[in-house]
């Protein structure tokens, strides 16, 4: 009864493809590689003691609750948590399958076709991906080293825009925070074009110096959806995040979600709430924050100490990444698989923008897996292959 | 700094509306309510102790990979699981944060404006509200006690169609099975019109009594899509569920559920991996088998005797649900209401069907999470409002 069937996808899906950190993965997990490639947290600061205790807490009166189907808003005992933490109604707090699905849905109920949708250039890759598949047209708006040039939007690109997409705190791949004054300069810009915009921000509590600033969403929450994940400060095998959305935007949210998996793991979302909801939660964002400060530190030394001087870089205030900018002629594409052959990885830039090919003389560098010793080595091979390519194009 | 904002939904969202069936979850979550509403299975059967014992794997060798981020396919051990359990390559197994999500990614990946998707009448409404969202035309084919009306289906139908969707064994919402000559003349059917099947099997493993026959993935695994789900089995609050997929459609699955959440929740899928792989699972499968057909059996007996002559129900040999057929004239909204106001909640027909409002004269009824005496009891109130609502339209 076999037979041959040639698939017939929809259109949306001719435009999907792996991406390069994914296919890159399969590479960096060998154990003799030094990655810089990976946007992953420290798996030696998971807070497995924690979570093992928290077990506990799905058997006692709540039980059985955690494994019966939940509401898809998420468990009660965590969105109150969470309202709380940031000072915003529980009622306005989703919780999703990671901020990834987050991106998702946000996608599903705003973007389509012939809809302009604004992201900053450079961006967060796994946005573009969860974004396209809903085929909006993009408009990419530059960004320096206070973040999203606010000035460079203009009211042509606002009309009918589905909204702005931007990661103003330690922003994946640049590392660079948003200002104060931008962030000031942007609200106003988006009331004046009436732009929505999404707010991402998975480092935000990962800052290691200087000062942390208020988030959009608290500057004007009628006109601002916040996406929040707990991968980054706890772990992101619980796939655990959350979205505070004004409440028209909320309820479409919520309908979005029933629709895609009805409702995020019970039992992740109450062991992502057993343990931020006892004590040590903020002992171990102190820990983490320590431990990818020294890290940071010990990369931006290491850049200093083998860089040539045409290369730059940005100086991350936290997360946990470090934008390269190398002369206009070096091909970082080219340059990661010299630097595979040598056992050091890590992301080439043009993924990270919107209309590709583009940028190829960037790479992201991530700091947070990699410990000082292998750092040293590591930004050590990886100059020498750089000064290699520098002269190779004179 | 504040400012009302006006959010300009994409079009698709428009259509999207909050389930009946999520909305009165609300209502049936009373303790007084005798609820044949909602399809969950019975929670005082999961396997707590075998889930308890299971977390202590996380920590082992494993540890600790199940709280990093993970392959976006599924974790190894319970892929191989999966494979070896249905016996097909573990390569074409991919798991999805429960069947619901296998759903959208099946949606994200095939369905599209102006192209027809063919479902049954009726078919399971989760399926409606995650298709729709990607826009389809539907096209319904009738079913009666042998399935889905192969007959019906014609060519011009198929032509172009993203693919057919059922749910083989033991339907939601009819509780019927599709005979082992209708799997053949369906197999046949798609083979000459080159229709793509999906094939929706939570219910399959829930086998009462009678004949099982071979899944339609089996029959043609070039053809046919299957997905699965631990809900059913195991606990839905994990949210673990699997689509086998030819090498073509699973790729770009893969694609499509790496830009929705990256992957399904680790924990989840090791406690999942943990539980069916230790010997005590089928045991498990065996004692709910035993207190769902005890149920089943007591809702048949119950229907017998307190149901008027002018209505007739399904006979289902597996599953959770009875299908009630009224005469053309109650209409069962207003039966939800009236019974509602007694204490008793079922599905009003009207929501499993593409084309609505139609069949307003039909009602699903779930016996998975109520004991004999509540069925007695729901029951003999339900019928003597039938036999009311019967004479009023006379």
């Amino acid at each position: 009864m076999k037979s041959n069937h040639s698939p017939q996808f929809a259109e949306r899906t001719l435009m999907m493809k792996s991406s390069v950190i994914r296919e890159m993965m399969k590479f960096t997990q060998q154990p003799h590689v030094i990655s810089f490639a990976g946007g992953l947290p420290a798996a030696e600061k998971f807070p497995l003691d924690a979570l093992s205790d928290a077990w506990h807490t799905l058997f006692d009166k709540t039980r059985p609750s955690a494994f019966q189907y939940g509401p898809t808003e998420g468990q009660p005992s965590l969105r109150k948590w969470i309202g709380e933490r940031l000072q915003v109604p529980v009622a306005n707090v989703i919780i999703t399958t990671g901020s990834q699905q987050g991106l998702d849905l946000l996608g599903k109920i705003f973007v389509e076709r012939n809809r302009r949708l604004l992201v900053e250039a450079p961006t967060y890759l796994g946005a573009l991906q969860a974004f396209s598949i809903y085929e909006p047209e993009y408009v990419t708006v530059p960004s320096d080293e206070d973040g999203i040039v606010t000035e460079a939007i203009n009211a042509e690109d606002c009309e009918n825009a589905s909204f702005l997409y931007l990661v103003p705190n330690f922003q994946n791949p640049t590392g660079r925070q948003l200002s104060m004054r931008r962030r000031q300069a942007l609200i106003e810009k988006a009331q004046a074009h009436n732009l929505l915009l999404v707010e991402d921000d998975p480092y935000g509590q990962l800052c290691y110096s200087g000062e942390q600033f208020p988030t959009l969403q608290s500057m004007d929450p009628e006109r601002v959806v916040y996406l929040g994940s707990f991968s980054k400060v706890l772990a992101p095998g619980l796939r655990v995040g959350f979205i505070v959305a004004p409440t028209e935007i909320l309820d479409k949210l919520v309908q979005a979600k029933q629709a895609t998996d009805l409702h995020t793991c019970s039992v992740a979302q109450e062991l992502v709430y057993a343990v931020v909801s006892n004590g040590s939660f903020d002992t171990h964002l102190s820990n983490i924050r320590d431990l990818y400060k020294q890290r940071c530190d010990a990369m931006m030394r290491a850049l200093e100490i083998n860089m040539p001087p045409e290369v730059q870089w940005t100086n991350p205030m936290g997360g946990m990444f470090i934008w390269v900018t190398l002369p206009i002629h070096v091909n970082t594409v080219d340059l990661l698989n010299a630097a595979i052959e040598k056992g050091v990885a890590f992301v080439p830039g043009g993924s990270f923008f919107a209309h590709t090919p583009s940028h190829s003389n960037t790479m992201r560098l991530s700091f947070a897996t990699v410990n000082a010793t292998q750092i040293e080595a590591g930004i050590k091979i990886l100059s020498a292959l750089v000064i290699e390519h520098i002269n190779i194009g004179k």
